[in-house]
């Protein structure tokens, strides 16, 4: 059985005891175990701040960037052993794997193509220098310097790769060092990749340091200028974010949890619609991809009432032919879930919404499983439930069922259909499916204070849209509210996490100085 | 005795009981009272998101500007009383009050022009839009949208028409009704500026509301899309944000507290430097404006070793002969503290900076105060202390003497004077002293990342430059770490914590429509 060590203070260390043991959801079997009891993890930070930051600190954006984009090349080669080891350890099939591992490849070489862009600079300047007096001669810019702390990244389990170096490539090229703690039931990619690029020498002292297991003390051990950023549950989140140490240092923080995602319909889409045609599709795709265990599946479609029986009829048709089971198997449509822990979560949820109206496909013993033994296998079936009376329903708002189940609910007026998306609370992201730019920009409008990301879907741009669950790093990824109230990515905006802002307010010949050095913040 | 009431709910209201006595930290005596027990605060909040939030989100920002433009005009005519208000209540001398109230009735007029600039729309777009794939005709840009919930403003003692304003200014503009909480010892002239606007009907129905006492459960009423503003006490500030409830619904939380702002002068500054005379007078200044009692103050003076001598001579005889007592006694150049608490706390904190040093000018008794009892007045004497040893000194880096008081330090290498003013641990602002622009740019990257705002002093420019310790409203104010890790104002800058920015994932032609009906976010 392989044994994960961490990288820490610049070398391979191991912690005490066997610890957490991870396990193949497919067949139950152990597969390595981690642990890092005793592992001197302070002084493993102290050290990353001093030698990585002041290792990033000295290279420019350029450099930075040719950084991730040596990761990116070598990542590229090692893809189909993370291939595997996401199969083994998380029941991902070859299209959930590539979404994860290509993913983490695909971000760090557009963060890295960023940093080219930046080119010699080592620090930025928002465009607008402001008059402040009368005075044409005295004022005031805004600089963005790198924080001199650790860039502490907690990932979640779903997306091992991915999650792992979308921040590690905001946070380097920004010019601060990173901590990666991924979930240590999914450590075993994060590892693999970690371990080749210290392999291939190619991660400078202290940039980036892998902890695979343990970790609750890391909120415990920040500093004023360190970075926490936490992608997972909302009571995890609340935790992190109201731990005492952590506010009184006045580190920063950042959170992506729930989130009740939406697709809705608008009015102008009909029975024969070619778009509805689209919601359909994506709708699976959102269900099935990684048996939907990802943040921004869509967990509520919202259609006007008049094609709530044709909506669920369809995605019943195209849902239950689905072979769920061994990943292994290219027959098999769907793979199980991350561990018996979430199953469990996943039927126990779906029985919670289907009080709220009926169910129309699923539950736990709903088909037959391919290839496994559903005493050990993590298996769900594609769950689809109808709600009832949706306005009044609580729920189906609230509850986020991690998995490959959708509740599927009608309006009758658009204002009506609106309000059920915004019950969410807050949410990482919806799709707004109309053939109608104006009407999808008034949608947009209403549900923008609640929403990180909208996502428009019709018949004419779909082969364009990458569609709902993607995040792209040209946009921010985060959501108000129930979401964590966070933001990552979008682009350059993704740096600002990492970098402090600070009104400079000098003469012009200073103010041109700092410019003529600084990179622009658009 | 006055009695302070409350707008809530569109209406005056009264809590029950005494409550809160406000006195004049001059002569002790008691001048208002105001209570909140019992007032229907979770209902006023519910009524002005709903009435304040809509009336808002239909106004054009030029509107929202126009309103902040009337409310600037009707504030000017009144200005007289609320000096009085000042004096009485905080026993503010002209000057001081002037930096108050001139300063709300400033910060409303910008933001106001601000809004008429961005004119006719409704919303904002940032600037860049993004192809994201081989698409061009599908793209992301980010919106901008009022968040539907309150902008809660939790203000401090020592600026109570400042602090009220520029928060509702920003938040109004951005679209968010307001609820305005001064500290309660303070109040008065909060009151009577709001009760002014409201009897010439200026207030649209919901978009201002103040509670002028109580206010502790605040952030256990807030729901998702409300924003918490908070200025005063790291302490307080933590129980804010670690609040429960304010964490499980998601809302936004900002804070600005304790800083132990800096001056620095650099080595290029010498004996006869007519820089050095700006740095003294500027330090005078910051010590006497509110008798010390702004966040943004300079406490520690930090100079080459070899100039530490004279510049403690110089400030010791500029100081010591400033008049301190009633503030309405035209001779007296600083009135008193706001209380008897903080000038026991005031007292208190210097005493013990003075362990790692010695007191060169001050302590409680160092001067005859003038027209006051010193039994019950809240004075204090300008306060000097030098640091003997200032890299193994850590209260000076660390408590806040929210007073007159500075201590002075020396540093032998540039290097070693910086990282005093970073042992600060994060502060709101400092001022670096240098006729050399690239030295100030030198000092201002390696300052940066521990300052939310840096300010460029010498002779050349002492004219032109706004000072330190005032706020312009163009530039960030705020501070990482133990300064809060806030941000307010920055022109435009300031609305986006009352915005959602939300990714639009769309065609172009819905990218066009949505630019030409947006203001444009730079």
């Amino acid at each position: 059985m392989m044994r994960l060590g961490h990288l820490l203070g610049g070398r391979w260390v191991d912690g005490e005891g066997e610890g957490t043991v991870l396990r193949d959801p497919t067949t139950g079997s152990p597969i390595a175990t981690s642990s890092a009891d005793g592992v001197a993890l302070a002084d493993a930070m102290a050290w990353a701040r001093r030698v990585g930051g002041s290792q990033l600190r000295s290279m420019t954006f350029a450099q930075r960037g040719e950084l991730l984009l040596s990761f990116a090349d070598k990542l590229k080669e090692g893809r189909q052993a993370y291939y595997d080891a996401v199969l083994t350890n998380m029941g991902a099939n070859k299209r959930d794997a590539v979404f994860d591992v290509d993913g983490a490849i695909a971000v760090l070489r557009y963060y890295g193509g960023l940093g080219r862009d930046l080119g010699d600079a080592r620090f930025l300047l928002e465009s607008e220098v402001a008059q402040m007096t009368r005075s044409v001669d005295f004022r005031v810019g805004h600089l963005l310097t790198s924080r001199h702390g650790l860039a502490i990244g907690i990932n979640a389990f779903n997306f091992p790769a991915w999650g792992m170096f979308e921040k590690v490539a905001t946070a380097t090229l920004a010019g601060m060092p990173s901590l990666a703690k991924p979930a240590t039931q999914t450590a075993l990619v994060a590892y693999l990749m970690v371990r080749d690029l210290h392999e291939a020498h190619l991660i400078p002292e202290g940039v980036l340091s892998l902890l695979t297991a343990g970790g609750r003390e890391l909120a415990d051990l920040v500093e004023e200028e360190d970075t926490l950023a936490f992608t997972g549950s909302a009571d995890t989140a609340a935790q992190l974010r109201s731990n005492r140490h952590l506010i009184a240092r006045g580190a920063r923080f950042n959170a992506e949890a729930d989130s009740l995602n939406a697709i809705i319909a608008l009015p102008d889409v009909d029975a024969n619609s070619p778009s509805l045609a689209c919601l359909i599709d994506a709708i699976v795709t959102e269900m099935t991809i990684k048996a939907g265990q990802k943040c921004t599946a869509i967990r509520r479609v919202i259609v006007p009432e008049r094609l709530l029986d044709q909506v669920s009829e369809a995605l019943a048709a195209r849902l239950s032919p689905l072979k769920v089971g061994d990943p292994r198997n290219p027959q098999v449509d769907m793979g199980p879930l991350v561990s018996r822990a979430q199953q469990e979560s996943v039927i126990a949820g779906a029985a919670l919404l289907a009080q709220e109206g009926k169910s129309l496909l699923g539950g736990a013993n709903a088909v037959e499983f391919v290839d496994v033994d559903p005493k050990v296998a993590a298996v769900v079936a594609p769950t689809l439930i109808e709600i009832g009376d949706p306005s009044s329903a609580r729920l189906v708002h609230e509850l986020e069922v991690f998995g490959p189940c959708v509740a599927v609910m009608g309006y009758r007026e658009v204002a009506d259909g609106i309000e059920l998306a915004r019950r969410g609370r807050g949410s990482l992201v919806a799709t707004v499916v109309s053939d109608d730019s104006s009407a999808f920009v008034e949608a947009a409008l209403a549900l923008g204070s609640l929403h990180g990301r909208l996502a428009q879907l019709n018949s004419r741009t779909v082969g364009e849209n990458p569609g709902h669950g993607v995040v792209m790093p040209q946009a921010v990824h985060g959501g108000p509210g129930r979401a964590g109230g966070g933001e990552e990515l979008g682009g350059l905006r993704a740096l600002r996490f990492y970098l402090q802002r600070t009104a400079i307010q000098a003469d012009v010949s200073a103010l041109s100085s700092l410019r003529a050095v600084a990179g622009e913040m658009r």
